[in-house]
């Protein structure tokens, strides 16, 4: 059976994401699947020791990993439950209505990368624990709290006093001139079609990373990595 | 029949794309494809009336469009003959043996929007005129010029003068702490599994983009926009 959103179980493809799952997510992992064609590996036998301290049990079923990744070269899969996250204390990144999941994978690792733990998805978005979203991410998706609110208006309702950059196409304030400050903040983001909508801007300050009209615009994944990037010490 | 990278022609897929092909391009562009199922806008009528004034064809090719594109919702196609460029003389984006056409396409329209319109790839290399890539790019490859080399060193000799940043996992200056000069510089770029060989490092500057050791590296298209943007006025 391929994946489904509404299931209560995920997988992640592949032995790097894998490693990561056990390494955030122990609790939550029921099985671990190899593939036949599985090559030996210090890495493979790293994951399958981990896998049975922990016991976790572990089986052969390249069928199984074949119809969820649907994709060759997967020769191991963790299987997890889905699991709800709490915000931490920190920086965020905000998400309105992400509709790609490889965006979505690619600001998971770059958010790790930077030490922005905390990612807020505004519904309807695309799914955190597609595989496909794991993959992209590298199994960053582990390492972060991610939290979902149904409306833009509810999560600032949430977190009033942090200080949220919008990052808009008519934002007036340029990010190659902003100078940051050291104070707790949010950094929003719109659809990848549709942008941030025009009444969310009272709710923080307008932001545009300023490019040559020879493009429409920058790629949702390389905006928000460009803006973590400036925020990152 | 499906595009091949030894065929002298390639396409654009969508309206978008190829309205930047006859912006930039218009002597390459051979033919407009229609689907039937196509919905009547302005941009298609513009786009229209741009190829009568050239005398490029138009044909209703359902058919074709899909064997192209191999995806649903494109509705609109530019056949061109692939050409080859010159290097301009502002800064440039060089990237070492790139291997994925959606980060190239990415990179490609990143460029575009910070300016570097001199980009150089080192083969072996994905190929920029594959449909998909120009799709990725959504037509900015038409706007940029592309060179390619066989080797790095072949590449270095002819720019000898240009001032060459690296980045590289273990580059020794971090790139949040560098002050852009005014001078001519290339972003240099590795491979997305393996990097920048070692032996290049003679040649320029290693520059590492700080992460925290969570990830094992940012994603290629990532790591060229974020140094673009340092580097954009």
């Amino acid at each position: 059976m391929a994946y489904k959103k509404e299931d209560n179980i995920s997988y992640s493809l592949g032995s790097f994401a894998t490693m990561e799952l056990l390494k955030y997510r122990k609790n939550t992992v029921k099985k671990i699947y190899l593939h036949k064609d599985i090559k030996q590996s210090a890495d493979i036998d790293e994951l399958l020791a981990i896998a049975k301290n922990a016991n976790i049990p572990c089986e052969q079923n390249s069928h199984k990993i074949e119809n969820i990744s649907k994709k060759e070269n997967v020769y191991c899969m963790g299987e997890f439950e889905k699991y709800e996250d709490t915000l931490g204390d920190g920086n965020q990144i905000v998400l309105h209505n992400p509709s790609d999941m490889g965006n979505l994978g690619t600001i998971f690792r770059t958010a790790l990368g930077f030490g922005f733990k905390n990612i807020v998805l505004i519904s309807p978005c695309a799914d955190r624990f597609n595989p496909k979203t794991v993959r992209a991410s590298m199994g960053a998706v582990f390492g972060l709290n991610v939290v979902e609110f149904s409306s833009f208006e509810e999560y600032a309702e949430k977190y009033k006093d942090i200080k949220k950059y919008l990052f808009m196409l008519d934002g007036n304030t340029i990010l190659q001139d902003l100078e940051p400050k050291n104070e707790k903040i949010a950094l929003v983001f719109g659809n990848e079609a549709t942008g941030l909508p025009q009444n969310v801007k009272k709710f923080g300050e307008p932001v545009f990373i300023k490019h040559t009209n020879a493009i429409d615009s920058l790629n949702l994944a390389i905006s928000a990595s460009i803006a973590m990037f400036k925020f990152s010490k």
